[in-house]
């Protein structure tokens, strides 16, 4: 069995995805096809590089997935493969895998250029369907990386905003409101109890203040806000029963500071 | 072959759903997953409730049908597993399986405490991720459901509003909008036919008023309102070619009344 | 293995889509089911007739394509299978398959009457389930289409906008707007490159005038319009980083002209 997985801004009105499906059933019949998301925002490369990053690691050995938030389609940037132990990542060389390069020290990065892995006759539009899909289908075949192009080292790296380590405390920032509106910040849990152990702290967002983490949602009262570590090992701002983001007229890339007591 | 069938609130923006088919595949990996919907509107539980009593009964026997709707999750509610004679459900014990216990009288309810049928390291707010998918690709392996923890029998029974017949006709409530804008109500047809029988009948929602019901929906004019007996067996009234809950301005939760003469 | 896709305007809120899969794989258990979309605008049969233009060829041979775009459900129209050598396509007969008949010269139509292959009790509204699904799951068993009812040739064509030739250029229309806002026009790349070649030409929408086509979205300026020829083989205009149909205010049908110099 080879699992694919596809991650897009796609979204879900035209037969994009499914026709990427088509594809890699017309290489792969045994291909296992996941959606991890297709509600990616337009062309917001970093949101495609934080969701595949909650999830990619989730998979059976051997799973290849598939990125593609694409804006420069057509044009001049390079299509990738990157292979780590476990894995083999097919996407647009524009930072969508910056977070695996972040997080699997040892990765191999090919720039796919044989184009007899690919459609005949490639758009300028849908390399989703013409580059990327016959590429994961003909790697969940068995190909090796080599067998599509060169190896390369000076791919996108991407850019992560990650948290400022300061006396006192931390800065960090907003980096995603889910589906619920809970606040998504750029501090890693592990970070976040190192800094505050044993000490009195306060988290600030927006006009919020917040001075304890609660165990879960309904730890709060109904409509309250409280700060999590979630699923993802992430501090994260919710409201209990509310859409956080909402109510605290809160976006990515806004400021979050945890001060602890001297 | 194993089918389950996930339905959520988690929407289409992340990989909440993707991340809990990974986590299958690396338990059961002969697994046929299906989506039943992840757009239950967040956190209401009734509305999933509804859309797993429309759909349940329509798959394989052995299917195992996972409902996350789950408000507590992280807090003091247990994870269930409810067996049937021809299904096994798998989510929080927070009524979202009203449907089922009131449907299906042969049911058995466990309490799911055994730790060694989730993912190590137990999430906050993500027990769909780290409890319900793994508990549910065991049963889809065979498990049986007392390895899972004890019988329970005072599980969340959960609300369902259902009709008051009275003397002359019915009061029921709006129970559903769905996609189209089409007004599903809590009266059964078999309860709506029996009532009418050979009497002329009056049905009542907001300011429109009807006395016949139609065969499809093509059978009223263009933008005209009308009653209709649905797919689920119950009484829905919807416009021809328009959204009828916009148009009457119609929401859940209200009274809709099937008066007969005397 | 069989391939079925579906294709409907069914929206992700109930578990309508999810149901029909049930259906299918109580009759086929070894079916590969495949979403083409189901966020085809309620009861638009010429966008579900165009999306699965875009889609359909890319499929393996003997995919069996469901097309569920039914406003006249329950009703007096017939369903329908269509047989290409490569597929075969069930949905009813409204003109949904317009632009399979007009690609596909050599197709055979039957229409379903034979209830065997339908499930027992059929609905007033939702054929999806009753009669699309279990029919696409008898035809991926193998059984042949003369089985399900008599071949006709009274079926409805639909009808397909399409551009005009006329001295000095060509007179087209806007077919559809994409999830990113491109807007897609009636006018294929070989028309059109034929009408221009090696002249001067200005293409016309709205109060935007183009004299060129670009090779990819990036070669534009950022926030700058563009014409392409995109991935259906049509041509299309978008905005770099935009959303072309909103900065435009365009809308399916509306006007767009090509014209060459003398």
């Amino acid at each position: 069995m080879s699992v694919i997985t596809l991650l897009t801004d796609f979204g879900h009105r035209d037969a994009f995805v499914g026709t990427m499906k088509g594809v890699i059933l017309c290489i792969c019949p045994e291909a296992r096809i996941v959606d991890l998301s297709h509600g990616i925002a337009a062309q917001r490369i970093e949101e495609g590089a934080f969701i595949l990053r909650t999830a990619y690691s989730y998979f059976p050995d051997g799973t290849v997935h598939v990125a593609v938030v694409d804006p420069g389609v057509g044009g001049e940037r390079r299509a990738l493969i990157v292979e780590t132990p476990r894995y083999r990542f097919v996407g647009p060389d524009n930072g969508v895998f910056a977070h695996v390069y972040a997080r699997e020290s040892d990765h191999r990065v090919v720039s796919v250029t044989e184009t007899g892995y690919m459609l005949p006759g490639i758009s300028n539009t849908f390399h989703g369907r013409d580059v990327f899909a016959p590429v994961a289908a003909h790697l969940a075949l068995g190909t090796p990386i080599t067998a599509f192009g060169p190896e390369i080292d000076d791919f996108h790296g991407g850019s992560i905003t990650g948290p400022t380590v300061r006396e006192g405390g931390i800065v960090g920032h907003v980096l995603h409101i889910d589906h619920y509106g809970n606040i998504i910040t750029d501090i890693e849990d592990s970070l976040f109890l190192e800094t505050t152990r044993e000490k009195r702290f306060r988290i600030t967002l927006s006009n919020l203040t917040l001075d304890r983490v609660s165990a879960s949602y309904d730890e709060a009262a109904e409509g309250a806000a409280m700060a999590i570590l979630d699923s993802a090992g992430l501090l994260e701002i919710a409201v209990n029963g509310g859409n956080a983001a909402q109510i605290l007229g809160v976006a990515p890339g806004d400021r979050v500071e945890v001060d602890v007591a001297r």
